[in-house]
C-alpha cells in the first residue's frame, strides 16, 4: 500500500492519482511487462525519486495500484431484498474481476506483496460490501447467510474459475452462486459452471 | 510449459530435472526475487542457453516449474468410501497449497503465462484427482454430486482462502467443505472458516 495517506485534493493525492494513471495508461499502450519506474514518471509529470520514495519499487507500486483499482468506490445498491442485493453486487464483481484489466489487476495484487497483505485487502473490500448487504437484509427481517458463507459460496467460486477455469464463465453463473447461497438453509444441489 | 517433452531416462528429463532441482534449492537459499537464468544455469551444471533455449526465459521456467511441482503423483487413496476419498484428498490438497512452497508454486503458475493455459493446467490436475475419486463412488452405487460442484464448493473456496485470506485457515476447513459438498442434495449450511 502507498506509504503515504493521499488526502483528497492535497499534492499528496495528486501525485498518486497521476500516478496511478499513467501506470494504467502505459500497461494498454505498451504492456504490463515494458512498464518501468523511469517510463511511468515521464508519463505522470513526477521525477523518479518520487515513485521509489513513495512506492519502494515497481512490484509495490503496481500492487498498490491494483489494490486501489479494485477498492468499491460506491456502497451496494439497494434494490430491497436481499436476492437482489447480492445478485446484482454479484454481476458487478464478476463483470470487474473477469474484465482483462481486473484479472491483471488481480495479479498485481496477489504478486506484489509477499506477505499478502494487498490479497487480503482486496477480499476485505469484497467482506465489507457483502457485510452491507446482509445486514442490509437481516435489519428488513430477511435470512441471510453469514458473510463468510457468502464468501466461500459465491466469491470464492467466481475467483478461482476467473483465475484458473474462464472458459465459458459469464454472468449467468454469478447469479446461479447466490441463488444456492441465500436458498432458506441452503438446500437443493450447488450451481454448476 | 516446458517446450520439449521429457523422455524418462533421456537427457531431456535429466535435464528438466537438475533445473527444476537448481530452481527449487536457489528459491529457497536466495528467494525468489534473486534467481537469474545463469545462477540456475551453474547450480544445474548446464548453460544458460540451454535453459533460454528451452524455456525462452526466467518467468516461462518458473511456471513450468510450478505446474511440474503441482502434478499430483499418485491416484486418490481408495479408502472405501467417498466421504473418506474426498477428505483425504482435500487435506492433502490443503496442506500442499497452504505451505510457503505451495503459495509460490500457485503464484508462479499464475503469473508464468498470460495466456493462463498453466493455471488451467493446475486446475485440471485437481479436477481429474476428483473424477477419480467420483467415478470410484458411483461405481460402488454411492450418491455422488458432479466434479464442477466439487470443485465450486471445495477447491475454490481452499485455494481462495489460501490466497486471500489465509488468517487461522487449517485442515479442518477442508473436512468441513466435503462435508457439505458430499451431503444428500446438499442440504445444511455451508462451512465457514
Amino acid at each position: 500500500m502507498s506509504r503515504q495517506m493521499a488526502r483528497p485534493g492535497g499534492r499528496s493525492a495528486r501525485v498518486q492519482a497521476s500516478v496511478h494513471a499513467a501506470v494504467r495508461e502505459l500497461t494498454s499502450e505498451v504492456g504490463r511487462d515494458a512498464l518501468t519506474v523511469p517510463m511511468i514518471a515521464q508519463r505522470a509529470g513526477v521525477t523518479p525519486s518520487t515513485i521509489y520514495r513513495r512506492w519502494g519499487d515497481l512490484q509495490e507500486l503496481m500492487s498498490d495500484v491494483a489494490v486501489e483499482r479494485l477498492r468499491p468506490d460506491t456502497a451496494p445498491k439497494d434494490l430491497g431484498d436481499l436476492v437482489s442485493d447480492l445478485t446484482a453486487w454479484a454481476e458487478q464483481f464478476f463483470d470487474e474481476m473477469a474484465s482483462p484489466a481486473g484479472r491483471a489487476y488481480i495479479r498485481d495484487a496477489l504478486l506484489g506483496d509477499p506477505d499478502g497483505s494487498n490479497a487480503g485487502q482486496c477480499s476485505a473490500y469484497a467482506a465489507e460490501q457483502i457485510d452491507v448487504i446482509l445486514t442490509r437484509a437481516t435489519e428488513r427481517g430477511e435470512n441471510a447467510p453469514d458473510t463468510e458463507a457468502v464468501i466461500d459460496h459465491v466469491v470464492a467460486p467466481l475467483m478461482y474459475r476467473i483465475l484458473f477455469r474462464p472458459d465459458g464463465l459469464d454472468a449467468s453463473y454469478a447469479r446461479r452462486l447466490v441463488a444456492t447461497a441465500v436458498a432458506p438453509s441452503h438446500k437443493g444441489p450447488p450451481p454448476t459452471a
